[in-house]
């Protein structure tokens, strides 16, 4: 079996529920109704049941899915599940890769998807107020509608933002924009118990006390669950300036940033990496024609987000020509229209390729100091080569922010993905990395969190779990590994 | 009396140590020998007894004064304290304006003030790895013997950086590039038991469990101390464009402040309100001839950092020109010169002015959603006047993050502190604002934080509180309101 999933927390109990949590959740249920909570066994759990990635784990049946309309439903439900230790697992769009919202424990699922009223948008202020249900995709046209722009961009539009929020997802545009932790204004939150924590401020400065919405963004659902946001808005870009650039090595693509930062004044957007392997597959396997040709060290896809159409593109384009005259850059292909860009960026997203020549795949996001992502891309590599010399093996990745993915197709060439993942966070390890860069942690890498993370700062996680979530009910399994019972939920 | 100091915790006891404690002190400091711990009675605190702000209280004479040269020493001595209940105030640069770092009630003063090197610039991750202690105006010097930048900047430059982390301070460029917090991208604290939590990692993207750093910026010394920081670095900015516009109103105002966004491609770097009183004070009263004339309704100093000298100014100068044009703004100039923006910039700062002609001030630092500062600066001024028609007052603030400073001439017009304060946090609360932007709480604002936070949300830091500092050690009474014991310390 190539796909592991990782144990239920040896604690829980794959029987049925006891007596007392069915007649706790029949009362709820009719407190509620049945259209906002339905009652198990039997559930249809449909979409809810498996994120986007490959080696997340089945999830376990449902006790219970609930579906609230209105934050005070969410409030009512953890806290009949606290009061009853029914453990419970918030759920977005599904788009997750780390199996983060899949259930490792018979549990309530708890979907955020009836709470989708955007609920107000101050173009004064530069914020847009949101339920945590509503799509990415749906806040990007509303902020466009008011002639603003909500900059996180990633694969899965259909992602809800609170669960953006809740694993602090990251994307192309992180080098100038920051992660979704720094698109965040305010936010509100319900805890295990059921208290609902309201921090919707729209402002850049308070410093009222402790800044609580930093204890749930990133910590995927196991700290509370968000219910409303407060976005930051950015002013719409008014020019788009693209262009792929060949590098002889990862030296010159380290000299490449510092200049496109230099020479951009902070309108440098995108900074993407792609090594020889994945160029071709996305461009010659494809049947697409490479724009510069093969052959190179590596590939940048630059993007630059400004102000002022016209002198944006001759100062993008100066700075691309002095780089390439001082031979930092070997080849480049600056898009002259939108339907350019729109191609270079298809190279990017590899769309098509990785469904037809590298599927199925086990997708790694790791992240490393920029200044050491050529060395370990290197070491990285040998590694995998030392123990299966033919994997097929793709690097590409998010460099101006440290943050790498890995894709290494799964068949006979390959290990098993528990092999694959002990090399790979490894090397991660020794590098002193992050073993997640954006996706989270989740089911699939908790047993690696002590890669990246030391002994004390995992003690002071559970310290926080536990006093956030003294009965363990919230997303059980998820982030922390088994800690004898401490943490792991039910 | 003018300053009513808020009072030690009931529970203190003001009278001499424990035995156990003078034991337990005289062994740590045998330990650590008598240039990293003096002991009392009879030490002279010198700068450590006050910070700059007026309302400040008379700090409690010390039980000791620690000046640890490493991290494992501050480790020693918070394990000590923590075992034998020894308050410990954590201090820096002793610049804060909220009375953060002086000690309420008799305890042991940690002074970061030795922890000084800069350990690692990479330039290119663009980041540097420094101890607490070392000045703000080191680090800035320092990133820019580098080709780099340090963009937080405010008035206190020897503030220490471990303080201005813990404060999460602002400043002037906060609408650019975030406040502190947004600055640090990984940080080293000591817990109150002693354990060391070092999340040092270099990279922008990092999603491994929780991001314990942001328990600690902000926090101003109630969850643990800052020891080491890694701080975030920025291109050096190639351009300044600085100017001074007039503008007839607050809704102007924000239409400038659109402007200047949507034109300016995110270079936008100050946008700072001055009303009319304000600017009197910084011209006419200070002998400085007026760049714009007096009379009108608001005054607006804006600066953009780019990238391109020659075009950056053109760019700014068409930005103010429209405006002009649109009726936005009334009357502007720009810089043509370092020493025109530098004369600007002084304005601004009042220098000089508010020593001589509106000292002792009252000064408060408040926050509103950036669409309300307008009506809520008329109706909080509507309230003082009510109370104190002569008083003198001045409004100007960091408008685009939300930020205002209100400054109240301390004389027979105006009221007490605590009668100004009631006032103006009232006013805050009811606009629904922060009563700290960019200051913190410390002790002066303590009895306010519930106009800004409910109290779900006051219950959960007590929790946080609790759950990482359980006896109470670390700056007790700062931050959090007394709760009969629960939080407040020895």
């Amino acid at each position: 079996m190539l796909h592991e999933a990782p144990a239920a927390s040896p604690a829980t109990p794959p029987a049925a529920p006891s007596a007392g949590v069915v007649t706790a959740l029949e009362a709820l249920r009719l407190e509620l109704g049945g259209d906002v909570l339905q009652v198990g066994p039997g559930l249809d759990v449909g979409r809810l049941g498996k994120d986007y990635a490959l080696q997340s784990p089945s999830g376990a049946a449902p006790l219970a899915i609930a579906r609230p309309g209105e934050v005070a439903q969410v409030a009512q439900i953890l806290h009949c599940c606290n009061a009853h230790r029914i453990p419970v697992v918030p759920q977005g769009g599904m788009t997750g890769l780390a199996g983060g919202a899949v259930p490792l424990v018979p549990a309530l699922l708890l979907s955020l998807e009836r709470l989708r009223s955007i609920e107000e948008i101050d173009v004064d202020a530069g914020t847009m107020t949101v339920q945590a249900g509503v799509t990415l995709a749906e806040v990007q046209a509303a902020a466009e509608s008011r002639g603003l722009f909500f900059p996180l961009d990633l694969g899965g539009r259909s992602a809800q933002i609170g669960g953006n929020a809740a694993t602090n997802a990251g994307g192309n545009r992180v080098v100038r924009y920051g992660m979704m932790r720094a698109l965040v204004l305010g936010l509100e939150a319900v805890l295990a118990d059921g208290s609902v924590i309201s921090s919707l401020g729209k402002v850049l400065k308070n410093n009222a006390g402790y800044d609580l919405k930093h204890l749930f963004i990133g910590s995927e659902g196991t700290l509370g669950v968000i219910t409303r946001l407060v976005l930051r808005l950015q002013p719409k870009p008014a020019s788009t300036a693209t262009a792929l650039c060949a590098v002889p090595s990862y030296a010159e693509a380290l000299a490449l940033l510092q200049r496109l930062r230099a020479g951009l004044g902070g309108q440098l957007a995108a900074f993407e990496l792609m090594w020889p392997a994945f160029y071709h597959l996305a461009t010659t396997l494809a049947e697409r024609q490479p724009p510069i040709d093969e052959g190179h060290g590596l590939y940048v896809l630059v993007e630059a987000l400004g102000s002022d159409p016209g002198r944006d593109a001759a100062q993008f384009e100066s700075v691309i020509a002095a780089a390439l005259d001082a031979g930092v850059v070997a080849d480049a292909v600056v898009a002259q229209s939108v339907a350019q860009a729109r191609s270079l960026w298809e190279i990017r997203e590899g769309s098509g390729a990785f469904r037809k020549h590298h599927s199925p795949q086990l997708p790694f996001d790791v992240s490393v100091a920029t200044s050491d992502i050529g060395a370990f891309v290197e070491d990285c590599n040998a590694r995998l080569r030392a123990r299966w010399p033919l994997a097929k093996i793709l690097y590409l990745g998010h460099a101006a922010d440290g943050n790498i993915h890995i894709s290494i197709k799964l068949d006979e060439q390959a290990g098993s993905a528990r092999q694959m993942d002990d090399v790979v966070y490894a090397a991660v390890r020794d590098w002193k990395g992050s073993v997640s860069g954006e996706h989270g942690i989740g089911a699939c890498k908790r047993d690696y969190l002590g890669h990246s993370r030391s002994e004390a700062e995992i003690r002071l996680m559970r310290t926080l779990k536990a006093a956030l979530d003294p009965a363990g009910i919230l997303n059980p399994g998820k982030v922390l590994p088994p800690d004898d019972g401490v943490s792991a939920g039910v």
